[in-house]
This record gives structure tokens, sequence and C-alpha cells, in this order.
């Protein structure tokens, strides 16, 4: 006999889909949902609906704009410098390193790693436009940010092979310890890591 | 600078809202629905809109019941003993139940519990309502199958009160040491009470 009713369930196998989300917690998100009034649900679903009319990507910079903007604010504002691009994986990593407020320079965003199991190779990522760039924007340097996993490892290094003949400096994120450990319990990678990076004081 | 384009932050700021999602959670369901195609994305937004369209509370037991259903199959089936209703808090609490495989009573639904800090007095619960089937249907037994917390514990004890000068046997579920635990980390409570209410073997 069927308990809860069919739309009930069904939302609760929609959200089942997100990433992490259990049959449990989807039936949390669908009850909660349930319990509130439409309005709110209606606001989640338009939210919904919006993001892929109002977003696309720059076709420079593959960041995520406003459907209508021409290129990325964060590559066409005056404060920024051309020469100077960050590789990431994906738009969020934009976010975080905006975050800091450190980071003067620009963009790309390679829209994944490389993964021979996934069939992504290197056409798959955005590398020939980041190619075009450095050409085009006489770029002087090139900041590898992908992340430091075995994927994210291996696509640096084929960038920065790709690279390694042109006349721009390519470097990366430093390894070490992040703020707040405790080195008692760092991994082996990031301790080694700390101690062959290390820095005169 | 804003860095995300606005409907990417309002899909963030909606999904923020379900129990329990952080901004960093809430950031990955937004990106991963935003990498996914807008098929996936218009099958969530429809199962969302559905869920105030056409679901319904059952007028007698208060579950959730599909829009014209007249009452709750989990009621209204010939082989459910309409003279043994399990009161539960929320109707996610009758699919648990159901799942067991093992009851064969009907159900009763709350609404909630007793909890005077959020203004919830016994007039916001289907207590009354209770009241009426325990005369109309003739219940033998009503098994009070609130969660083990403190505003279920007290909202049971109300209902246990109140319901006790009437010829209704009044029983809760056991309490005691969940399947798979270890005596060694159970809390005191639930280790007092396995002792308290032994069976004999």
């Amino acid at each position: 006999m069927q308990v809860l009713p069919s739309a009930l369930e069904n939302l609760i196998e929609e959200l089942g889909k997100l990433p992490g989300v259990g049959p449990r917690t989807a039936e949390r998100y669908a009850f909660f949902l349930l319990k509130r009034g439409p309005d709110q649900v209606s606001s989640l679903s338009a939210a919904l609906k919006d993001i892929h009319s109002k977003i696309a990507y720059c076709p420079k910079t593959f960041a995520l704009i406003e459907k209508g903007e021409i290129i990325s604010n964060l590559y066409k504002a005056p404060g920024r410098d051309k020469k100077l691009v960050a590789v990431v994986e994906d738009p969020l990593d934009i976010a975080a390193i905006e975050k800091t407020g450190y980071y003067k320079g620009t963009y790309h965003v390679l829209g994944g790693v490389l993964s021979p199991i996934d069939n992504i190779g290197p056409d798959e990522l955005h590398i020939k436009e980041l190619i075009g760039r450095i050409k085009e924007d006489k770029v002087k340097e090139v900041i590898i940010a992908t992340n430091p996993t075995i994927e994210g490892e291996s696509t640096a290094l084929y960038i920065q092979k790709l690279l390694a003949g042109k006349s721009v400096k390519i470097t990366r994120l430093a390894r070490g310890l992040p703020a707040g450990a405790d080195i008692e319990y760092a991994d082996q990678i990031t301790l080694s890591r700390a101690l062959q990076e290390r820095q005169l004081f």
C-alpha cells in the first residue's frame, strides 16, 4: 500500500538526486517544504527556473555571468590585471578566491579536470581558449589553481607541460599546512609538502 | 563586485532555507543543478509545484492523502483494525511504522507536539479529533507513538492523562536499547529504561 502521496514521493526522489542527499535527508527536505506555505516553495521553484534562463558563461573566461552581459566583470573591470590569469576548475573557485580580497588578476575556468574514466580529455576543458588568451592578452603569469586532488594535480601538470615552451611564468598555489591546523593530526602528504616547500622566516 | 550571477545567488539563498543546509551546502546544490541540464531542474521545479496542489490531509487521521481521495487508505482499507490507533507526531512517522510491516491498526497524526515556547498548545494539535475517533470507532487501544524527546514525552503524558478516565487501553512504544547498539556506548537514560523495563526471557 502506498503510504505517502505520489507528489511527495516524487519530490523526495527529485531531491534525492542532489549531491550527498540520501533518502532520509530528501524526506526531511520534502516534508519541510510541505509544511511551509506554497509561497516559500514557489520562490524556490522560481529560483530554479531562473538559473538556466538567466545565467550564461563568459566566452573569454568561462566564468558565470548574467545573460545579456557580454563578458565577465572580473575580466573587463579596469582594476583587473589581464596579464595575470588564475586557472581554476569551476566558477565557485572564483568566488572563494574573490573572498580573500587579495587577488587582482583575471580568471580562466577550465570547466572540470582531466579524467579519463569519465571521458574528459583536454578537448573537453577550456585549455585551447587559455592558450588563445595567453597570446592575445600577452599574459605574463598563469597561476594554476586546480584542487590538490589527484585529478586536479594531473590537470595542473598537463597544463604546465603544455605551456612550458611559451614565454609565460607558470606558478601554482602554495601547498602546506592550512591555517589553524594541528601538526599532530596533519596527513603525511600535507606535512611532507610543508617540509619540502618550507619558507625562510 | 558581484562574483556570482544574481540568479545563482538567489537559488543559493533559497536552498539555504532547507533544514540543516548551510551556505556551503546550498552552493554545492545550486552549482550541481546549474551543471545538470534544464530538464532535470524543471522536473524538480514541477515536483515542488505539485506538493501543494496535489496533496491533502485526511480529515479523519490527518495523514497525507492524494487530493481527491476522501479518506486515508490506511484507515479505510478493510484489513485495518479501526479499534487500534497509533498516535504519531507527523505523517513521516506513519511511513516509518508502515515499513516494519508489523502494524495493522490505524493512525492518528497530531501534527506536532506540545511546545509552549512555540505557542503550540493542545488546541493546535489534532487531539480533539482523536477523542472524537475513540468514541465514534469504539477504539479499544491507543498506542502513543510520539518521539522519545522532551516535547514528545510531555505530549504523550498529556494525552495519557486526558484519556485516563475513558474505557480505552493506553500504551506506548517500548523504550530500551536499539538494535545493534553497544551497551558500553548507550546513554544513561536509555540504559536505565532498558533496565527498568526489562523483559522475562
